[in-house]
């Protein structure tokens, strides 16, 4: 190998949140794509409808999704923040801001011309939903169900109170660094999405949308009104091509593959027991950084802190921390942003075994 | 393996004009970004970005860009036709439409809300360029070097004459499913685009976009006026990006890897090397169809005929020649469209090595 800066991740345990380690099945799935020669077949084949219609059904059952919702793939999840404001919003939308990315989102929409409202608390912190207000004027409201720059996570009961109190507004959840581990109750949602270098464990370049009928409906509505809702990946150019198992465009068909193979994998396994060990390490993780001095979980309030992305604040320069443990094997992910230099992300995602992450939390020890 | 479906291209040499063969290096590449974990770094280290400069640097030196041009990834070359209007046009286009491609990114554009200038000449035919009348009001000419669906190619000198009597419009180049063969005059376009599933024999799910500094000051103009020129794609969310050797989203980075990996096996053999052996490839195949009964090459002027997507005429019904020539270990595609039934497309891309070639023609005239 001739690029020898791509050693920093090479024979190590990749525990950044996204991309973040492939899941332990994936790279067989890959040679196994290789063998069957999956990269050369069209998009157009019956071999691909095949994949298709098997790729939906097992992303239906893994995650439970109700029939009335449809799943389609685009590029990145932040191309669906794009298509979500170009097919469900006329003039307003509302962002419950708390972190990077939740914040990006409401800022594409105003690049597309929406005027938006924003809720925005401190890093670290979340919504006190109670006091949540909003003009009646807002067509969307944007939740971040785990801000994966602060290691906040909303609690389902948050998206039953929102629902309850906004009957007529779509509400679209961002599980981006979640998913699969997430449960959620399907009737306070409108929209769901994710990429698949995080939970997943699997190469970016893959972004999978869940919207139901009324985005649907409110996309039609758009349309008959004569505004554009965009070209090739709007809803309806979607559901055409879904509807025969394909997609508008020649889509990531080795990472729909992969994706297939691996939500089987998680099914075989039962996402109880997926739910339960990262209960597990999620747990023993905050449990450690709690009781360890140099170290202190980021948000204070015990039932926000996310299950999939653990941060951490760090007395330490976090490079620091970065460093040792790369010198053992384990890359972990700095702040982001101007959250850099004294904190640590540590997913905790599917792929990454209770015995990796005991292990992990040992050499941390050793180091103190 | 579970899916017998999947058999179809299995053990097979792939001959549909994208996604196509993998590049014969592709899989070996593949394994070693297995070994290097390259799934798994962030598309935000230092990793990344020495990725994001090799990848660009070998696009740029085997298609000889010149420094004023960038270099963009997106998730498709669909995705690029509606960048190219965000970014580009504020009222019109003009579309020379031949087949089913050039006609699409004419509806993306209305689907847009752009009005569009369509001039279309038969399928299988070539535009008659110095009939070429177009409305002075129009922003960017949208051209199809290689119409994928009929199998007819633009000559260079047609884009010198295009640019000589439109000046003041941009000039936009599908090559799709022609690069890297086209030796391409960059004074005469201002933005190209391409999928790495086709020429490159990668597999699918990542668009490059190559624009130049004319495309960026008329975004600039757009954008200076009010109007939308996107949000995470537009030409400065891209650039601002790419000058620190990163994308907006978490892009393919497994694609941009093999992108890279391969642009520099091409440029090991030389690009001189590639395209005469595919000059030499096109020429056997044409010749041979001309010169078999039950076939005819679908472009009649010779000099419109395709070099890397060879459209054949079939009098017996194109199915079952697929058929036949897969039972023999060749996967090739039926006519586009309207046009499936007595149609024939053979790619004919680097992958494919001369001895491959004469080998499929072999077992065509074996089987007449």
């Amino acid at each position: 190998m001739d690029s020898p800066v791509y050693l920093s991740v090479m024979k190590k345990m990749v525990y950044t949140p996204g991309p973040s380690q492939l899941y332990f099945t994936a790279e067989e799935h890959l040679k196994q794509a290789l063998r069957d020669n999956i990269p050369a077949i069209s998009h157009r084949s019956r071999a691909f409808q095949s994949l298709f219609q098997e790729a939906t059904e097992s992303i239906r059952n893994l995650l439970e999704i109700p029939e009335d919702f449809s799943i389609y793939f685009t590029g990145s999840a932040t191309e669906i923040w794009d298509r979500l404001i170009e097919n469900c919003v006329t003039h307003e939308s509302c962002h419950l801001v708390n972190g990077a990315f939740s914040k990006r989102f409401g800022e594409q929409a105003r690049a597309l011309g929406r005027e938006t409202h924003v809720w925005e608390v401190p890093v670290g912190t979340a919504h006190p939903i109670e006091q949540m207000l909003m003009p009646e004027s807002c067509e969307l409201i944007a939740l971040t169900h785990n801000e994966t720059s602060t290691g906040v996570s909303m609690q389902m009961e948050d998206f039953s109170k929102i629902r309850a109190a906004f009957p007529d507004q779509l509400i679209a959840i961002d599980a981006v660094s979640s998913l699969p581990y997430p449960q959620f109750d399907w009737s306070t949602l409108d929209s769901t999405y994710f990429s698949v270098q995080k939970g997943f464990g699997l190469p970016a370049g893959l972004g999978v949308w869940v919207a139901n009928e009324r985005c649907h409906e409110k996309a039609q509505e758009r349309r008959d009104a004569g505004y554009s809702i965009g070209s090739y990946h709007n809803l309806f150019s979607l559901r055409e091509k879904a509807q025969k198992n394909q997609t508008p465009e020649t889509p990531n068909v080795l990472g729909i593959y992969l994706l297939t193979k691996v939500a089987q994998d998680m099914l075989g396994k039962g996402m109880d027991m997926i739910r339960r060990e990262t209960n597990y390490k999620a747990a023993f993780l905050y449990g450690c950084f709690e009781r360890w001095n140099g170290f202190q979980p980021f948000v204070s309030e015990p039932e926000h802190r996310s299950k999939t992305v653990i941060v951490v604040e760090t007395v330490q320069p976090s490079a620091e921390w970065v460093q040792k443990l790369s010198d053992k094997g384990f890359v972990v992910g700095q702040g982001y942003g101007s959250l850099k230099d004294h904190q640590l992300r540590i997913a905790n995602f599917p792929t990454h075994s209770k015995e990796s992450v005991e292990l992990l939390a040992d050499t941390i020890e050793a180091l103190l």
